[in-house]
């Protein structure tokens, strides 16, 4: 019995956490949901964006399932990613067959740093401007790249790309850069190769085929990730997972998408392959697998699918579907 | 006559170079070309990337013409871009007919800060880590965004887009963002909206259609054009303009291409189209019309176009075409 911390928090945040909520228990994988708050509307009703009593149910858990936020997002997710120490945040970046994807057979991983970089939070201002300050460590560059190494060997995958800005950037990205040589050093079964930034958001339109797993740091693996959410066709089928060595939190890629919320047109397959990936993370890979081949046969069948990927069913109806596929 | 500096700088920049150079020559404007070095075989030549007699000439021309530097690149063309205090960077996003570009119709200006933000090069390094700083001031955010919105104006564009990251870098991309709607105010012909640096990223494959100008911070329009030139079918045919209250400088977005230097192999188009864009810049508006359309025909006929493009020409015969067709 695992305990699942589960906060759907703002806008389709809720209407797609129903859906996963749905499937995972299509899964006969014995779970135990407990409910928390957090984002705009917790922050209306409670004064906190993030209360406490979410975040120590968040810490106890097995693992957390994340809706969305609204305005709050970075209060909320960014909090939960560094109080938790959840330091690799995985967004696989997959084709499917017969959506508006730009190309067919993408499938890539983007292993983004999630503790550090621009997202410190550490600002200030005065009357000549304002300044932020962006922290690369070489624990935190060592550790980002171990796990994408780690990760390529244990999926499979045959190349890891180190991505920064180090022409520009010469000290902190500089370390980044050696950091990542220092651990492809160690993988020698793993190819490796590193790129600037800007190449990279080129290259992925380009030559996407090339990518296999990108490692990056915090604020380049945000903006990467939404690139190739359009390159799949949007924001409604990419997952993503934070992982710590203490615990995980599971996360649709998209927001609360307050123009379609409460309309039940937000589409599920992003939050339920975000619980696939809790599956894997639990270590039912059985399960998880079932997930994957039922959202693929749902999608191919092409009955039942959301408006945004030209159907017009319901969020709602297109979980049920993927559930009875499972 | 005009005083052009030109410095071709490395790899393909010199043969870039040359071929706009000759079609320059074929406008009939007058002018008169004085070179200088800069970059990797620069440095190695003479101790210095950027020679202070390069910067000397860069600073009493009419206007600079820039082809590639390799690994020195920010050493020149940042330094030359903070020391001539060119505050505009202007990279056009165009689809050409019949060019494997993602979508055809694609028309809009990336309008990028070009002197602050993560360029400034503050960087330190202790035992716990690397940190850089990111500025971010008032006047070079008002400066680029009055900068944006008169573009619009004067080019007959409907809608401005300022980029940021102010959900997360609330104080420095929250002064981005306000100065934005500051500026804004004053434009009231012209359509406003922004949007996340991440969501613009995906929005530039979900609905490229919907931007026409975008305005926003060094890092971001530096990632940001990379992928426009991607969705455009790659960096052959990006240039730009470094533009500032007393001079500028006209470059192609490409980079000195080591793997194709030598060759005769590099599109010109990029360089060519920078010194479009100069053309414009000096006033010469017909001229600068003439190899717009001399650059259309050529690519729509297909008959001399470089490797990158599907052809087997030459960089000097695709820019002699180009000239021949003015
Ligand atoms: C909501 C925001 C703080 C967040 C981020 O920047 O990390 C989001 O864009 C994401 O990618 O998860
Ligand atoms: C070469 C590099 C310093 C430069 C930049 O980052 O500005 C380049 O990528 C560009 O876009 O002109």
């Amino acid at each position: 019995m695992y305990k699942i911390a589960v906060i759907p928090g703002d806008g389709i945040g809720k209407e797609v956490m129903e859906g996963a909520i749905d499937v995972l228990e299509g899964t006969g994988v014995e779970f135990s949901f407990t409910y928390e708050n957090a984002g705009d509307e917790c922050l209306k009703d409670c004064g906190y964006a993030l209360p406490d009593d979410t975040l120590a149910l968040a810490k106890k858990s097995d693992a957390v399932l994340f809706g969305a936020a609204g305005e709050t997002a970075a209060d909320v997710i960014v909090r939960l990613r560094q109080e938790l120490d959840l330091y690799a945040n995985l967004r696989p970046v997959k084709s499917y067959p017969g959506t508006n994807a730009i190309f067919q057979d993408i499938d890539f991983m983007i292993v983004r740093e999630n503790t550090e970089g621009m997202y410190i939070g550490v600002e200030s201002e005065n009357k000549d401007g304002a300044t932020a300050k962006r922290l690369i460590t070489h624990k935190a560059s060592q550790k980002i790249c171990d796990y994408a190494f780690k990760y390529a060997i244990t999926t499979g995958r045959k190349r890891v790309t180190g991505v920064h800005k180090a022409n520009v950037l010469k000290i902190t990205d500089g370390l980044f850069k050696k950091t990542f040589y220092e651990v492809a050093e160690k993988y020698d079964t793993i190819e490796s190769n590193d790129y600037y930034v800007d190449a990279t958001a080129m290259y992925l339109l380009t030559k996407p085929q090339f990518f296999d797993v990108i490692v990056t740091t915090n604020l380049y693996g945000d903006i990467l990730s939404d690139e190739g959410a359009g390159i799949v066709g949007g924001l409604g089928l990419i997952p993503s997972a934070n992982i710590g060595d203490k615990g995980a939190l599971f996360e649709p890629v998209h927001g609360s998408a307050p123009d379609i919320a409460g309309q039940s047109k937000a589409n599920p397959i992003a939050m339920i392959l975000s619980a696939k990936m809790m599956l894997e993370f639990l270590g039912e890979n059985e399960s998880a697998k079932a997930i994957d081949e039922a959202v693929l046969k749902v999608i191919t069948q092409k009955n039942i699918l959301t408006p945004d990927m030209g159907g017009n069913s319901t969020t709602k109806d297109l979980a049920k579907s993927i559930k009875n596929n499972l």
